[in-house]
């Protein structure tokens, strides 16, 4: 049997792309002689529809187009991804399914049984999980046909109380396809490989993989489709990130020596697989809601200088346009540096001098402010004036602004809210400090790029006098190493001391962590590259009083 | 037996407060001879508690509040909410649980078995849905007790497989205990005492409620704790919006005649109710955060009349500075009747023009933007310049920023991002604005507090000569009456079409919701008073291509 696994960017709600690509995968992989092509979960809606899903015009729509692309599967068959209405009397009106389709109509229906309700998943939301499971016949085999998670309960305490890939494998299959919308995260290609392989090797059946590639907003899909043997070694896999047709002979893979995953493995790749994401992430951000042209402020910093590099990636150096905007405490070398980096990639960049703009708010405040430090407030007067040259450019010429925030900063709440934490998309809000710099040198592997004086001179706002990071913040290796524990790996305050931080230290992180929730409430959508990015997958209430 | 029933204010993750609430309480409900006091659902750690519930230290916590409240229970039993472990090998880590406590011990934990997983709830990302449900006795009494959502799966399409109540009821009981968490929503009031009384009707017992008062961030309790007689009557109601206690002797509602609740009750009173819920609102937000003091700009409109008098009502007249902001469009009325209606309430108000400092900006501005006309970009540059000055003066004073914006606007972008859509907490993003006119009446019931000229002139967001918000948008009766139908009903075009509007109009109205999702992607956090508020109880893809 001949199988095409479809890795594809669908666009949410877009009826008519998305169809109109499942169609024309139909046809590439009939006229190379494929007897069954697959598309991924939900490919026919986009992932994830969110509250769409709630509107019966736009579930009309996926049966709709259902039954054009069934139409289409002459000779061939498919397996797509689309919502079930739930027509029991109980129960969410949706379930999550797979859709047979064969000779120009739909012959089967999967519905997924474990769905995902944490971190940015929220499946119970829409679907009603299924409990019966059935095979899939085709050509004469039998298929076990599961949806994402569906494989992902196995290891000592599973997070769901059934397993369908159990009641499958009683049933009796010859192989397993897995339809999935599992996104990226720079620790997960490895986890997804492990759980894949010990699915085949624990019900000894190959196993098709196909995930779906392109960006949702925040959400990056890195495709990594696969076909793995019966003893669990991968025999195929799919390029990350790019969209293609991979044409397998199950025969094949039966006989095939695979490899099995190695469990860091994708860990020396950490910080080129997050770039690729992250120009990936840029690119359909813009494409998907029809912008081309990309505006950021250019510090000098390092942080500007990693966004413009992957925004030149992704758009184009001549749709990147850097902003200079020199305050009352910039230093030389920050403009310099800055046009040294826009002239060697060949991005366009503007000068704008902000001293008089400040001087005429600090003027207009006097009769209130009198003669009070300077503190706070005028600091995030410059940043703020920068917002509002940044999106003055923005709306005249259709510029989308990028914020240039890192995680580490959006953590501690290190930036002015409505100043530099604005933008439309927030390219390295994901991306802690420490791995900012990893990710310059990077960039650097073969020719200076950025600027070695941006890399080496000490992280400063230039908000005040000789301010450097360090006055207000401990050093990033530190201050990240705990982040990391807290925010991805939830270590609490006392595992944190048992795990040989220093209790002060401890407390003053997760002080400033906790009490700017607020600030993040309100921060552009950020490029998920982590396995717990803030944004849609974290949710902390801002009045709560707790280590803060 | 004599019940008391607790409708108290908590404060999420703030585990020394809630303890010692619950424990005076207690002490409270003993002094008066009661048997039992009931508190909230997870009023030990407050709710929603969002992702500490994944923190070891946040349950231990839990835990260790649990043994300190029971060691209270000496001569009187309680019931009080909180997470409880799953100890079995497979399913979510927690469940969500009621406590009965009495001498001095858990005596029984009551286990949730339906979690509410659609608008703002998301119960299934943390808990697992137990499956067996048992009776608890209390001085010689068999408690059906459940917690909130158990008792809504009523109708004919219920959302959930099970039914709690069914189980207890079988097992035989004397009367029902419901413990809730139940946010206020204008038509939800209504919805909810006919729900109570229809399960006491069904199950032929009294139910006793009790509810939460208070807000967290976005939600707004309303209380409403009530005790219903077995024939569906409600017997004894609690003020909505007030913390207090109330003792009941169960024979006296077995006996009492009670009011079955109309279906439509709650309708007269919907902007007095949402007053009201505004009010706890702002007044929680800023007591749990620590803040006294609200800042807003004034513009003379209605919005932010309507505001000031919410914020001045919930902080104290004196508590709220209003800033005029004049620029080169604003009219004189605008700021004689922002300055009249400070003067009315006793507000403080400061008068910054702006037209210096958009000049400057514009002047900065010129070499780019040359000789191309005034336009989006020069109207956002004077919102932009208006919220500088309010952040300065937020920062310089320690006053939070209140939005001003409301529903209608929220709805179809009609507003400035990082402009007037700044603020720590939005207090009337929840509501149209044909409905904060209605409010305005309201408020000026008795006298003239909100001037009648910032009523009676047209809407206006004077950001260029002799503008008109009827410029851009549909008139807001006929907005707002499409708005509602598209966000709280959920209504797609064809039905839309199928009420009545016109298909041009619709389609206008809806491009500009859905091509707005970037935008209200960065609002404030926004008092929620309806079922369906923008934020965390209303997700939309950014990226998606519908109806837009």
């Amino acid at each position: 049997m001949r199988i095409a696994l479809a890795q594809y960017n669908y666009h949410i709600g877009n009826f008519e792309y998305n169809t109109g690509k499942i169609i024309s995968g139909i046809h590439k992989a009939k006229s190379q002689q494929a007897d069954l092509v697959v598309f991924a979960e939900l490919s026919v809606c986009g992932y994830p529809s969110g509250d769409f899903l709630e509107f019966k015009d736009y579930i009309d729509k996926c049966y709709g187009a259902i039954d054009e692309i069934a139409l289409h599967c002459q000779g061939i068959a498919a397996i797509v991804g689309a919502p079930h209405r739930n027509t029991n009397s109980k129960g969410k009106p949706l379930y999550n399914a797979a859709y047979f389709l064969e000779d120009g109509k739909v012959k089967q229906i999967y519905l997924k049984g474990l769905l995902p309700n944490y971190d940015i998943f929220d499946e119970y939301r829409y679907f009603e999980p299924a409990t019966e499971f059935n095979i899939v016949t085709c050509k004469g085999k039998r298929i076990a046909l599961t949806i994402c998670e569906d494989l992902w309960n196995l290891y000592d305490n599973p997070l769901y109380t059934r397993n369908p890939m159990d009641q499958l494998a009683e049933k009796g299959a010859d192989f397993m396809i897995n339809i999935a919308a599992s996104p990226f995260a720079w620790d997960h290609g490895g986890e997804r490989k492990n759980m894949l392989s010990q699915n085949a090797s624990r019900y000894r059946m190959p196993l098709y993989y196909v995930n779906q590639v392109g960006a949702q907003t925040e959400l990056i899909f890195d495709g990594g489709s696969m076909a793995i043997n019966a003893h669990g070694g991968i025999t195929h896999e799919m390029e990350s990130f790019s969209e293609s047709m991979l044409i397998i002979e199950t025969d094949e893979t039966d006989h095939k020596t695979g490899t099995k995953p190695s469990p860091d493995a994708d860990y020396d790749k950490k910080i080129e697989s997050i770039y690729k994401a992250l120009v990936s992430g840029v690119k359909d951000y813009f494409g998907k809601l029809g912008f081309s042209k990309a505006i950021l402020g250019l510090s000098g910093g390092i942080d500007s200088a990693v966004t413009m590099v992957i925004a030149a990636e992704a758009l184009g150096a001549e749709n990147v346009l850097g902003v200079l905007m020199p305050g009352q405490f910039s230093s030389d070398h920050s403009v310099k540096d800055a046009e040294d980096l826009a002239n060697t990639l060949g991005c366009p960049y503007y000068t704008i001098p902000i001293t008089d703009t400040t001087a005429r708010f600090e003027e207009n405040l006097k009769p209130w402010f009198k003669e009070l430090p300077f503190d706070v407030a005028e600091e995030n007067i410059q940043a703020r004036t920068r917002a509002v040259y940044l999106m003055a450019l923005s709306n005249k010429f259709g510029y989308v602004l990028l914020n240039t925030s890192n995680k580490s900063e959006a953590a501690v709440g290190y930036g002015t809210l409505y100043g530099d934490m604005c933008g439309g998309l927030s390219v390295l809000g994901d991306v802690y400090k420490t791995d900012v710099f990893r990710m310059a040198g990077f960039i650097n592997r073969e020719s200076e790029i950025i600027p070695v004086n941006t890399i080496l001179k000490p992280p400063s706002a230039e908000l005040r006098a000789d301010q450097k990071d360090s006055d207000s913040l401990p050093e990033y290796d530190i201050l990240d190493k705990v982040l990391f524990q807290y925010i991805e790996k939830r270590k609490g305050p006392d595992e944190l001391v048992q795990m040989g931080f220093e209790k002060k230290l401890i407390d003053r992180i997760l002080k400033l962590v906790n009490t700017c929730e607020y600030k993040r409430y309100q921060t552009p959508p950020i490029l998920r590259v982590s396995s717990k990015a803030f944004g849609m997958g974290r949710k902390m209430p801002i009045v709560a009083r707790y280590l803060g």
